[in-house]
């Protein structure tokens, strides 16, 4: 087997440099089984991380599904096949709020540069509001959202950036004035678009904060921001790449967690279980605007085979009650961890398979960053793989397949609380 | 199984109104092998268009490497992993000009994307050439080079398109003076950004000048071109999603064929049999500045499975001579094609698997669309699938699967012989 550095250097020389990879210690993952994977010297590693391989890694039916599809045929959308049809009938039945018609493509990053299109389509405006710690994906129009990326070229002037909610610095001072505090960040960056010529078009935001450190928010926190939005004549992109299908245990999706009625819904990553498929979901009316004025088209969009992909997980997630795991699962492993004592924690959340440790050293969670990145080290070497999250990375990110299961988050908490107790306060 | 009319009815209601379909009597393909494929009600066609299934529909190699890796692990490139590094090396051995470096992701669109960014990062300017019939990908930045679609938001003048070279009515009147002419007008354009203040970064085109109807066109064309450009300190993406991967029967890639040395090479359709990988091969120096200033990461891009699609397609290539097929089974449907003889035919060219038949009525292309459109719409009656091209749609696109053999190419020039037959000239 090659060893880590002959790899890296290969990777530098053929990928260009700047390329991350994750731990100071690079892990050469060769083979997966539902949320274990293994390196090529054969050690076990418990994936506490991966949202890509939903159902589990390799998991034998999507596998299946893939090969029998590709086997038989995979084209494109211009001719007619059953196959998507099929999965847009089942993917917006877990819908409400008449989001009805479908747009498959190959990322997350393709869906919301669609969604941003329709949002553009729909009101005539360029506008864009979304908030200061997200990260949307990676084309040129959605790499402008991006937090901690410069995107080529710079920063343009029609998208704002309002201050994300927060669990222990609350927007407004307290977790009682968040919901509207938000909404009034939201109606300043509106009135500056509206100032500045652009207009307000579109908020765009993930319903569970996921990359803002996912905040416990209540249901109807997004309430005023509809409000504020709504009245400005505004649309609302659901950016569900995270919380989608089940993740949060109670509900499919982030969306209805919350408790918002978004016009258009963005998914990828857990969508095909590592297969590239992503998808925008909208209202018929949307939809029709942005294909009549535009005439969207994607070789790969919707194929035979992403098709069967998504399909099967869909199948999966039912056949293996894994939005009820997630939940049963989630809520063990959320006890578990709140049993953790230790001077560095500041609080510990989230829901079904996303959970996050905050940390804090004295409240100051920027003093807290280093601490975080030596926890996710230390674990990474105690074989256990997370990561962090948060405005300065000052959090680990709890993320597993959706078939972790209660002896796997016994040994998540037991590593951690090994990986606490071996860290310096 | 359903019916036609039923199928269309759920996708205008799941998919959205104006969603093209191939054919005033749409197929519904069912399944796919080699250049064959069978409808729901068991009719064979032959494909003759299709170049995304690059070395024939459900290709056994194919599918078991997608099938063996995807039983094993699919991660992503934040992970070491060989696939992505050995297809690299593999890739860029087919390469000259020092492109030696990668970024792999899922389509044509994001390839453009990103290469058109490179063109940004490495000049600091926003002016972008293309033809003026010409398409390179649907996301916001890249949908801005389409000749046919509006961009949602309307044009934006920081792109100059040229006109396209022609064969029928070449620039500057003449084919000698067609490739200095084709240069004249990109330093019109080169003058018009520098003068408008956007500055002159990039010039984008297929070195095939497929979407533009694939004129013939002599080795050393664009050397006028590349001097214009090379003087204005711009860069040169080849867009090789049409003539790659030995298409054209002689060289591995267009650019090789017209003689021209690009800056970022884009890569997408054929490159995974129908699997969506797509990819930007660059310079190491564009690469470090494009990483360095951005930080390029795409979930889903260079993933286990991707990398293994993509490398069976080469090795397919290679096992199979499928190169050296286009070339002879192009000369042989090339010779076959010549020998038709029809007053409608005003043109019969293109290289390997990728040939055309260019019709026009006395001399007018524009007064041929409707009958090149019966000429389609009677293939497909007749049991042969191929598609039209040019700036009224007036000439045929017949580029099959490269495995297209000898006797197929019989069955397509006999079909196209009773087709052209049975239409008023």
């Amino acid at each position: 087997m090659p060893e880590i550095a002959t790899l890296l250097k290969r990777r530098a020389r053929l990928l260009g440099p700047n390329m991350t990879t994750f731990y100071d210690n690079p892990v050469h993952i060769v083979r997966g089984d539902g949320a274990w994977l293994w390196d090529a010297d054969g050690h076990r590693f418990l994936d506490c991380y991966n949202n890509v391989p939903h159902v589990g890694h390799a998991h034998p039916k999507v596998v299946e599904a893939i090969t029998r599809q590709a086997a038989t045929l995979n084209t494109h959308t211009r001719y007619l096949h059953e196959g998507i049809l099929d999965y847009a009938e089942r993917l917006t039945d877990t819908m409400q709020h008449d989001l009805e018609t479908l747009i498959m493509v190959c990322t997350g990053s393709e869906a919301n540069d669609i969604a941003l299109r329709m949002g553009r389509a729909v009101t005539g405006k360029t506008g864009i509001v979304c908030t200061d710690n997200t990260y949307h994906g990676n084309t040129d129009l959605v790499s402008h959202l991006s937090a901690k990326k410069t995107p080529i070229g710079g920063a343009v002037d029609w998208v704002k950036k309002v201050p994300s909610p927060d669990t222990l610095a609350p927007l407004g001072g307290s977790v009682d004035a968040q919901p509207q505090a938000f909404a009034d960040e939201i109606q300043k960056a509106i009135d500056a678009l509206e100032a500045e010529g652009h207009g307000f078009g579109t908020l765009i935001l993930c319903p569970f904060f996921a990359n803002e450190g996912f905040p416990d928010l209540p249901k109807g926190f997004l309430d005023p921001t509809v409000e504020v939005v709504r009245r400005a004549g505004g649309v609302i992109i659901a950016d569900e790449v995270q919380p989608g299908f089940g993740r949060t245990g109670r509900n499919f999706w982030g969306h209805d967690r919350i408790g918002l009625a978004p016009d258009i819904v963005t998914m990828g990553k857990p969508m095909g279980n590592g297969h590239p498929v992503a998808a925008v979901v909208t209202r018929p009316e949307i939809m029709a605007e942005f294909r009549t004025r535009f005439g969207y088209f994607n070789t790969f969009g919707g194929n035979p085979v992403s098709a069967a992909a998504a399909m099967a997980v869909l199948d999966v997630l039912e056949d293996e009650g894994l939005v009820e795991n997630a939940r049963d699962t989630g809520d063990y492993t959320l006890g578990l961890l709140k049993e953790l004592d230790h001077p560095m924690i500041a609080d510990i959340r989230g829901a079904g398979m996303f959970l996050g440790v905050e940390f804090a050293k004295d409240g100051d969670t920027q003093a807290a960053a280093a601490f975080c990145a030596q926890t996710v080290e230390g674990m990474r070497e105690r074989g256990v793989l997370l990561h962090s999250v948060g405005r300065h990375y000052h959090g680990i990110k709890i993320r597993p397949p959706m078939c972790f299961d209660k002896a796997q988050a016994d040994v998540l908490v037991e590593t951690l609380s090994a990986t606490l107790k071996a860290l310096p306060a």
